[in-house]
C-alpha cells in the first residue's frame, strides 16, 4: 500500500480465469502504465462464473505480490466476490477504473450472460465504479495479446478522463488477429446456443460444450459482426434490465395507478 | 413421459433453492392445474448462482418421481444448466412456458443480477422460450405463499395465452403479506449492496453478508415501491443489455462508418 503513489489513478482488476492466467498479467502490465494497480482475481479459472456470489462458505484473501505500484491478491471465491471483497477490504480509497479480463474467449452477445469476465464488470458498476470487461475471442491459454494493446490503453483512458454514464459499463472484444482492423461501438447481437450437451462417460451425465448461432449476422452494429470483421467491439452495457417497451403490453396485469 | 396430455401446455420448472425446497414444489402443484409440469432443479441450494454454468465437469440428472402429468428430475447443475439440459434432453417437445421458483428470498432491484431463479429465467429467454420467475421477499426456508397464488396463476396463464415479446421475460417478486394489496407493472429500482463482509473464523477470510440500499425509495414505479408497498411487483426484463443512449457518447471510440 506504501508504494502507491499520490494523484496517479487507482485501477482495480479481476478476471475470471484466474490471476495466474496470461490476461491477467498482461493486462496488469498495461493498466501499470496509467496508474497505481491492485489485482484480486480468483485462485483458479472460474470460467461460465456468470453474476455468483459465495453466500455459504468463508470467502479467503491471500496477497501474492507486492511490487512498486502493483499488488496481487488471490481470492477464493468468485469474479464478483473479488470485486465486493476488492472495494470494502482492499482499496485504500475508491478505484478510478476498474477493468476486468482480458478473457480467454469471447464474451460477446448473450454469452456475456455467463461470463464471470463480465460478471466482476457488473459488480463494478452496481459499486458505482467506471469499468470496462475485455475478452480475445480465442481458446488458447498463451497467446499474442499485442495487436490489443492500443485499444485496451485508448479505451481506458478515455473512461479515466471522460467517465462513464451512471450505471452503464463497458464490454469491449477483440477478434484473434494479426492487426485489428478498426473499432466498433456497437450493440449486442442476438443469439443462441445449440447441441449444447454430450454424453458423458456415465450414464445420466452430460458435458457442457455448444454451438453459438448469431441470428443477426448481417447486422453491422453489433459485436459478433465486429469481431467476424476483424475489428474489436465496444459495447456499453446497461445495470437496468427492463424492458420498458413491454411494460405497455402488460398493462392489464397492472392494478397500480399510474 | 407415456403420461403426459396431448393439447396440454407443457410447463417446464426450475429454481435455485433445488428440487426439494417449498417453493418449488408450491409451484409445481400450481402448474400443474395449468398443464403437464416436468421439474428439473438443482440437487441442493444454488443461491446466488446467477447464470452461472458448469463448464469444466459432467452434470448429472436423476429421475426423482414420475406421476400423472408430473416428473421431477434433479440435477447437479446450476440452475442455467437445468435448463440447458431440460430443453435438449428432457422435454418432449418445445414447452409453452418455463418458471423458476418460487425463490425463498426476493429478487428485485440489482439482486437480479445474482440471483440462480432469474437466472434459469434469463436461460429460457434465450432459448425462446416464455419464461417467469417468481421470488418472496422471506428469509423463512417454510412459509405460507396462499396469498400470492392468485397472482401467480393469472400471469401464467397471461403469458400462455399471450405470449411476451421476443428476448424479454418476467420477474416477479412477491412482499411477505397476509393479502397482497394488488399488483404493479414496474421497473428494477436502482440499489446498491454496502457493508457486505464480515470476518469469519480465519484471519483473511471473510463472509458474504451486507445491506441494502434502495437509490429511490420514492419512486411509485419500481419493485422495491411495490414490496414496500403491499404489492406483487412484475417487471419485464430484457436479454439486450446494451445501453443504447450511451452509444453516442463513445463515438470517439469508434472508427466504423455508420
Amino acid at each position: 500500500m506504501y508504494s502507491f503513489m499520490a494523484g496517479k489513478p487507482l485501477i482495480l482488476i479481476s478476471n475470471d480465469d484466474g490471476y495466474q492466467a496470461q490476461g491477467i498479467r498482461v493486462l496488469t502490465e498495461l493498466m501499470s502504465t496509467l496508474g497505481d494497480v491492485i489485482v484480486v482475481a480468483p485462485d483458479s479459472a472460474r470460467s461460465g462464473a456468470s453474476c455468483c456470489i459465495t453466500p455459504f462458505q468463508p470467502v479467503r484473501l491471500i496477497l501474492i505480490e507486492d511490487r512498486p505500484g502493483v499488488l496481487v491478491y488471490s481470492c477464493s471465491g468468485s469474479p464478483v466476490d473479488c470485486v465486493k471483497l476488492a472495494s470494502e477490504q482492499v482499496v485504500p480509497r475508491r478505484p478510478d477504473l476498474v477493468v476486468s479480463g482480458i478473457n480467454h474467449g469471447d464474451n460477446a452477445s448473450i454469452s456475456l450472460h455467463y461470463s464471470g469476465t463480465v460478471g466482476a464488470v457488473l459488480e463494478a458498476c452496481m459499486k458505482g465504479f467506471p469499468a470496462i470487461g475485455y475478452s480475445l475471442r480465442t481458446l488458447d491459454h498463451e497467446c499474442d495479446f499485442s495487436p490489443y494493446e492500443d485499444v485496451i490503453l485508448q479505451v481506458a483512458r478515455h473512461v479515466l478522463e471522460k467517465g462513464l454514464p451512471v450505471d452503464t459499463c463497458l464490454n469491449v472484444n477483440f477478434p484473434q488477429v494479426p492487426k485489428l482492423l478498426g473499432t466498433s461501438v456497437c450493440r449486442m447481437a442476438r443469439g443462441r446456443w445449440v447441441t449444447e450437451w454430450v454424453p458423458a462417460e456415465k450414464t445420466g451425465e452430460f458435458r457442457l460444450a455448444g454451438e453459438f448461432h448469431n441470428l443477426e449476422p448481417d447486422a453491422p452494429d453489433t459485436d459478433y459482426w465486429a469481431l467476424d470483421h476483424g475489428m474489436a467491439a465496444i459495447c456499453p452495457l446497461h445495470l437496468d434490465m427492463t424492458d420498458y417497451a413491454a411494460l405497455e403490453d402488460l398493462e392489464s396485469l397492472n392494478t397500480r395507478r399510474r
